[in-house]
This record gives structure tokens, C-alpha cells and sequence, in this order.
């Protein structure tokens, strides 16, 4: 067998974060680049992570009295040019239909024909076509609130893209609701907000700052936009939800009026609230680590791979039996409400290679079995939040019996480890010199990671923007827990009541 | 309250059967036509229906060792050029992208802009994008097999189109596998055409046909297709399933290659397949009646419904608290491995109102409680299955512990009925005057349903083709277990091994 690396990854995350990241996604076999401009291939096992993720989410939306539908692929463009600030935000980067059909160009090849009398947009967001259904929908109070989400493909031609982050299409959840009264409207946006957060850092295992985005960064139409916000290892943050109060703007655009008990005409008070596929990719810069992906194991595909180590001879038999018993038993544990799921790596290729492979792609235990351990019946274990070489000799009762403990560890150990890493690189900063030092890298040492959350002071404003801007800084969001104090605003010294969290980001 | 209309439904199956149609899928909240041509939105009933449908194909698609991925919607207009009758098969109803952003067009209003140096086409099915990620991924048998499905959105622009059976966009499963030997995809195309045809009868009760298809009605680009065909109650035929064996068509344009176990290169064989939202269009024509939807259980969002049927008075508490305690009870108990679904309906309206709402809706199970129940510690309970009127009482306590029986039964009930009903409209034919008159509308009655499955001789060539297209008839199958005899093609009197089955079709 080959002597693995020092580490399965290369270049490692100290050496180029943004390069590991793409290597990790080609090792875990997550996701690959698509010969379709800026569309990916989610390959089965970041499909699995993705399904494991919708499947959690689905519960929790039905759990809060929501329930699933769907929506047209395409928006007439008429309909982006109701909502102004809509437009704005999503006319210069979406998919546009003008043709349905292909003839030949009379040289071997096609040509579009069949023009269309309207284009048809590829939904960026569907806040539009769903609105000029629920204005269909919805006469009386009696018919509020509506409560529906839909999961789907959406499209925004995004010019840099990058696997699972950014990405020309991208597969989301976007919820969309309707109500009656504003207060019921508003706290549908902030009870979302915390579904997000609950998901985050208890399936994720990834730690969330809840908050309020400023007006600037707020969702094209939205009244108030507020986020779930992460830090990845390389101190940059990742946006991982947002949802959105959308006031009465949407309804008034696309006459979505109902009669209140009184008699009275009104308009519905609507939210929109979404997580997407970048959620993985948040989980890898969470978790990965220097040879490769870690899944949490709520999410996991897997979360036991067993890997036989066949010596060729008459022990074949006997340890391939072992396994296979002790897959049965564990698969007969429950783990977070679920069997517990099993892989037995039948494959004929090396085992060296084949735990190398599970390690990259982050099964949380690894067990490997041969004859040795048949005869002590006991498992050779490795967890994926401990180094590869650091396996442990466990008998075998006593392993099946705490699976749902060891797996629960992981999964409490990893949530820790980012906690721990983000409270390292968050600052509460107040001079400008010091935001600035935190956020430049280093002279001597460019290259170096740095940077992280720093809480502020501030006051919108031109100052703030230049210097946000020089930075490539953003303000990420007004945290839901700030405390009111009084201070000063770091850009512009005008007086401020809070502090917000800013960082650079995805 | 008012009277129930005879029927919920106007017009009936018999006045009117396309028009019925229509109605049961307004009534029962399944789907609505969009503003945008071709498309539907399916709303939250309909799409619980496809859920469950997706949840049952999934598990059986996983037990028979598929894994999911997802690949891109957009497919460059090159690649469909790869497979001769492919492109001849899809080019002429697709949508097709050309542009990248808007802008304003000077007059208040959009235009599209950044035209694509490629324009791409808004996937119909995935052969080839998928063909093109397979064709990098395999190297080697050891490769081998590739057993991938995706959850889709696909796109045909129909110029025709029906909520469910038909539309510009609809949602489906594709799968596509990759194999090193023919004998091996063949294997895996019946495979799946009998995996569709398990869910067809045990999930959704209603009984197919298994068959493949002649040449003419190939999938654009196969060696063979096979489909499941079932019979509507208008006596015409819906293909609810195709199963492909591609041969080596499409590894061939796309170089899909491997190097076999000798060293020696080879084309890989290929497979697809898929169902679609279609199915909830079968299921509406095999199972509704006058009164709207019939849901099989292992299909319905609610097993049961529980009604309240208050007075006003204080009553209202005690008949709640028992409805409560009912629905609980009945949550207890499962019904096909998981628990059984209940709906309290707590809403404020007329209790006649809301009884022939599920009525129309087509849940199994409706349990009327008013305080006489209550005081008889009994439920009032009627069978989608049965008239709405035949209710019936029955003690509590028998009614909560048989509940998975009295689903079963309605499962079974509703299978045999549909199965009945096409055996009905079965006919051995062997002449071609009975041909005619079997699918030629009664003179003195034009509207009266006439046809269904005729079972013939045939020889395939051009006095078969005319005929059939005279008739509107199309061959659906050769059903594969046709037994070989002797006999004359009804159409041309040519010698025939075996019948085909022929019927008017969706």
C-alpha cells in the first residue's frame, strides 16, 4: 500500500483556502463543474447531503404549518416590471427565453425559430408569477393566512461562479406567505429566521448570528430582510438564509386584496424566506478540514462506513460474515429518530484506498475489520473529527451499543469546534485603525488568512460604504441580540445606539 | 344548509368526460391553469399527492441500488444535434434561451440583452447533458454499472395542453443508467418497467399493462421502449411509464467508452427511464367518480378526516375534546409501515360545506362527530368508496383498532374496481370490421364512450398505419406476456406470432 499524504488535500487550507475548497469538492466526490456555463453536477454524494438537508427542512416547514406546491419555471417578463426595485435587482443577470422550437440553419446545424410573443424569464425568484396566483386566490380574511413553500431550481446568471456558493442555477426552498394583519406578517419572517438558525447549528452543526440586514443589503423589494450568518474557517462570512418581510410592497404591485372582517378592502401583508444548495458548501468551509469533507452526522449519508481488510486468504469468509453482522446490528440501532445508516464497502480495491476515500468524503466513523478483530470481536474505529491515524480498538458490543452516543459526540464536537473558531476571529472593534488592521492582510505575510467578525458601531452612510468598499467589507447584518449601548460610529463618529457585525464575505 | 347537489361533479363522467375532468381537478384544489403558456401550478393537495408518489418510487428506486443526482436544466443546442432522432424527436417543441440579462427598452418597459453565443435549450429529457458528465466519468468496467436518477423539472413546449397529462413544464424522475454489457442494461430496462408497474398497481391501484413498443413508437433514439399502459374510464388508454434500452445509440454520439475487463475498448449500454406528474392525471381518471377524487390510501395526503359537527351549544367542547382524542388514537396506529395521516378540520364552516369538500378532495376515510357520537362513544363514518350517504356507525374503540384494514380494503377495492372496468372494455379482436366498430362512436349516440384495449394480430407497415390513423387509434404495446399463436394480421392478413394491444390514448 501506498504511504498516503501527509494530508489528502493539496494545497491545504493555510496554503490556499479557495483552492482547497475546489479540491475538497472533487475529492469528497461533492459536485462538479458542468460544460453548461456556470451550471454545476451535483453528483449522488453531495445529492445525498442536499436531500438530507431538504428532508430535515421539509419537517420543520410542515411542523410550523406549511405546506408544499409548485410554480411555473418561467415569469413573463411583463411581470419583473411590476415590482421596481424587483427589477433592479434581478433584470441584469436572468436566463431569457425568446424561442420554443429549433429548426436547421441549413448548414447541418439548429437555429431557434418559433419566437415568442413575450420573453420568458427562467425564475431567478418566483415572488412575482406566485403573487399573481395568491391575487387569485385570496377574496376574504377566511382565505389568509396562506402559508406555502415550494422547492425548485432557480436561475441567476451569475458571471463568477463557484461550486455550490454561486452558481448560474442553484436548487433553493423559497417560502411564500400571505397575511391578513402586519404583527402576523412579521412574525412569520422572524419565526422562519429561527427555523434557519435551529437547522444551522443543529443539523449543520454550524453556529448562526441572527440578524437584521441594512437597507442596502436588502432583498430586492423587501420592507425588512433578515439573515442567518456563518463564519467559514478562511474568516469570511457566509450568508445562509434570509427571509424577508415584504411589507405590502409585492401585494400592492400585483393587487394581491382581500376583505377584512369589516367589509373593508385591504392588502395582504406577504413574506418570502430561502435556503439553497449553498448550504453545502457552507457545511464543507465549516467543517473540512485538511483531508477533506466532514458531514455532521444528522446530515450524513452515511454515518458508519464498514471496510473489510481482506488478506486473500481463508479468512475472506469469516470476516466478510462479521461484517455483515455487525452492518445488521447496527443498522438495528436509531440514531436522531432514524435507523442508523450502514455502508458496507464491498468493493475490490485496496483498503488503504477505500478508507482514504471515506475519509475525504467525511463518513463520521469508519470501521475497519479483519481477522483480528473477527477473533477479539471487536471494531478498529475511526472517527472523522479525530486524525486518520487515531483508531481505537472497541469491543464489538460495546460499539453497536453507544453508536447513537458516539455519533451524537461527533456531531456535538463539530458544532463546538466552529463555535470555538468563530468566537477566535470575532472583535468587538471600536477605531477605525483597528478595523482596518483586522480587516488587511498582513505585509509580510499576504497570504496569511485573517480577518473574521467585527461588531460595531455604526451609522449608515456615505463614510461607511467608502471605507466598506475599500475593504470589500460589508456590513452583514444588525444581530437580533445586540444590546442597546451608546457609541460612537467607528466611519463617521455620529452617535450610534448598536453595533452591527460586519466581515468580508461570499 | 343547502342540498347537495345529485352529483358534486357537472357535468358527469358520462355527459361529459374531458370536461369532467377539468372539473374534479378545479374541485379537489389539485392544480390550476398559470399565466404562463402551458404551465400549471400544482397547489398544495395536488402536489401532496406527487410527494407521496415521489417518497414510494424513491425507496423502490434506492432498494434497487439507484442513487440520486442532479444535473443541468440547460442542455447547449450542439449537443441535442449529437443523436439524429433525438434532435428529430425534441427539437420542435423546446424552449430556448438566447439571452442573458434585460434592460430597458426605452419605453418604460424590458428587452432582452447579452445574447448567448450558444443558445440553450430548457431540458425536455437529459440523455445527452447526462450522456456528456457519464462520458467523463467512466474509464473502466470497473466504473461500472452507473445507476443515477434525478428529480426534474422538464419542458416541452406542447401546443395542446391538460392539467397533468399534458404540459409545457412538468415535473418527473429520470433515471439513466450506464452498463459495461447489453445484457446487463436489458435486464435493468425491465427491471424498472416492472418497479413502475409494482407502484402502478400497488400504490396507486391501478392495473397495467406491461409491453413494448413497436419501432414507430420509440422513445427518439432507443433500441427498444417498454411502458405500462392503463385504462382510463373514458375507454382510453394512458401510458403511465417508459422504460428505455438505448443499446449504444447514445454512448456512440457521445463517446461514452470504457475499457472492459480485456483491455479492449467498448461502448457503454445505456438505459433511461422515467414517470411524471402525469401519474396524478391517471389517477384522477382511474378513481374519480361523479363526487369528485377517489385517493388510494398508500396515496392520500389524509387517511382520514375527522368533521366536526357542532350545534352551537355546549356541546362544542365535549364534541371537540373527543374529535382530539380520536385523532390522537388514530395517529397511534399505522397503516403501510407508517403512522396513519388524520386531519381534524377545525375550520369554521358548515359542516355539509366541508364534508363535500373531502368528498371532492377524495379522502379515503371521513368520520362525522356531533354529541350523539359522543355519546354513544361511537364514530359516523363514510367510505370514499361507497355513496356519500352510505355512512355508517361504528363504536369507537372497533373503528380506531381495524383502521389499517378498512384503508387496506379500500386500496384493494378500488384496484379491483378499476381492474374490473378494464377487463370490461377488453375485447380479442380478430377482424377488422370489428376493429372499426369497436373504436367508431355509436351514430345514434356520437357522445356514448365507446372503445378500450383490443387485443389483435398485426403486422406492422402501411395498411395498419392508415387504418389506426383513421381511427385515431394508436398500437399502445406488445404486452410481454403475449403467449405466441398463430394468426392474420387483422389489417393486412399477414401471418402474426403475436397480438398487440390497441387503444385511443392521452
Amino acid at each position: 500500500m501506498a504511504k498516503p499524504p501527509q494530508h489528502a488535500i493539496q494545497p491545504t487550507r493555510s496554503d490556499d483556502y479557495p483552492e482547497w475548497y475546489q479540491q475538497v469538492v472533487r475529492a469528497a466526490d461533492l459536485a462538479e463543474i458542468s460544460p453548461v456555463r456556470g451550471c454545476m453536477v451535483i453528483k449522488p454524494w453531495g445529492y445525498s447531503i442536499w436531500e438530507n438537508m431538504q428532508q430535515a427542512l421539509d419537517g420543520m416547514f410542515k411542523a410550523t404549518g406549511h405546506v408544499n406546491a409548485y410554480f411555473p419555471l418561467f415569469i413573463p417578463m411583463s411581470y419583473l416590471e411590476k415590482e421596481a426595485a424587483h427589477v433592479e435587482g434581478f433584470a441584469k443577470e436572468c436566463a431569457v427565453v425568446t424561442h420554443h422550437r429549433l429548426e436547421p440553419d441549413g448548414e447541418g446545424g439548429l437555429r431557434p425559430a418559433g419566437p415568442l410573443e413575450e420573453p420568458l424569464i427562467v425564475r431567478p425568484t418566483s415572488e412575482t408569477i406566485i403573487g399573481e396566483m395568491y391575487a387569485k386566490w385570496i377574496q376574504s380574511y377566511r382565505d389568509l393566512p396562506i402559508l406555502i413553500n415550494q422547492w425548485a431550481n432557480v436561475v441567476r446568471w451569475e458571471m463568477r461562479t463557484r461550486l455550490f456558493l454561486r452558481t448560474a442555477e442553484f436548487l433553493w426552498q423559497e417560502g411564500h406567505t400571505a397575511h391578513a394583519t402586519q404583527e402576523e406578517a412579521e412574525e412569520e419572517t422572524r419565526k422562519m429566521l429561527e427555523v434557519y438558525a435551529d437547522f444551522a447549528e443543529n443539523w449543520m452543526a454550524m453556529p448562526v448570528i441572527k440578524g437584521e440586514k441594512t437597507a442596502e443589503e436588502r432583498f430586492p423589494g423587501a420592507v425588512a430582510t433578515y439573515s442567518i450568518e456563518a463564519m467559514m474557517q478562511d474568516r469570511k462570512a457566509l450568508q445562509a438564509g434570509t427571509s424577508h418581510f415584504l411589507g405590502q410592497n409585492f401585494s400592492r404591485a400585483q393587487e394581491i386584496k382581500f376583505q377584512d372582517e369589516n367589509g373593508s378592502e385591504a392588502y395582504a401583508w406577504t413574506t418570502s424566506w430561502g435556503v439553497s444548495t449553498r448550504l453545502v458548501g457552507g457545511l464543507i468551509m465549516t467543517h473540512g478540514d485538511d483531508d477533506g469533507m466532514i458531514v455532521p452526522p444528522r446530515l450524513a449519508p452515511q454515518h458508519v462506513v464498514i471496510i473489510p481488510v481482506l488478506r486473500g486468504d481463508d479468512t475472506t469468509t469469516l470476516v466478510m460474515e462479521y461484517c455483515e453482522k455487525l452492518k445488521a446490528s447496527l443498522e438495528g440501532e436509531t440514531f436522531n429518530g432514524a435507523p442508523v445508516r450502514v455502508m458496507l464497502d464491498r468493493r475490490d480495491i485496496r483498503g488503504g484506498e477505500k478508507t482514504w476515500q471515506h475519509i475525504k468524503k467525511g463518513v463520521p466513523l469508519r470501521v475497519e475489520i479483519g481477522p483480528r478483530d473477527v477473533e477479539s470481536d471487536s471494531c478498529f474505529v475511526g472517527r472523522r473529527d479525530q486524525p486518520p491515524k487515531q483508531k481505537q480498538s472497541i469491543p464489538r458490543k460495546d460499539f453497536v451499543g453507544t453508536i447513537a452516543d458516539q455519533l451524537e459526540s461527533i456531531q456535538q464536537e463539530l458544532f463546538n469546534r466552529a463555535l470555538t473558531s468563530r468566537e477566535q476571529v470575532t472583535r468587538q472593534i471600536d477605531t477605525l485603525d483597528e478595523f482596518r488592521d483586522f480587516f488587511t492582510a498582513d505585509k509580510a505575510n499576504p497570504s496569511a488568512i485573517h480577518g473574521g467578525f467585527a461588531h460595531c458601531h455604526f451609522a449608515e452612510g456615505e463614510q461607511m460604504e467608502s471605507v466598506l468598499k475599500e475593504l470589500k467589507v460589508s456590513l452583514r447584518c444588525i444581530p437580533l441580540d445586540a444590546e442597546e449601548e451608546d457609541g460612537k460610529c467607528i466611519f463617521s463618529n455620529q452617535p450610534s445606539r448598536t453595533r452591527a457585525v460586519f466581515a468580508k464575505a461570499y
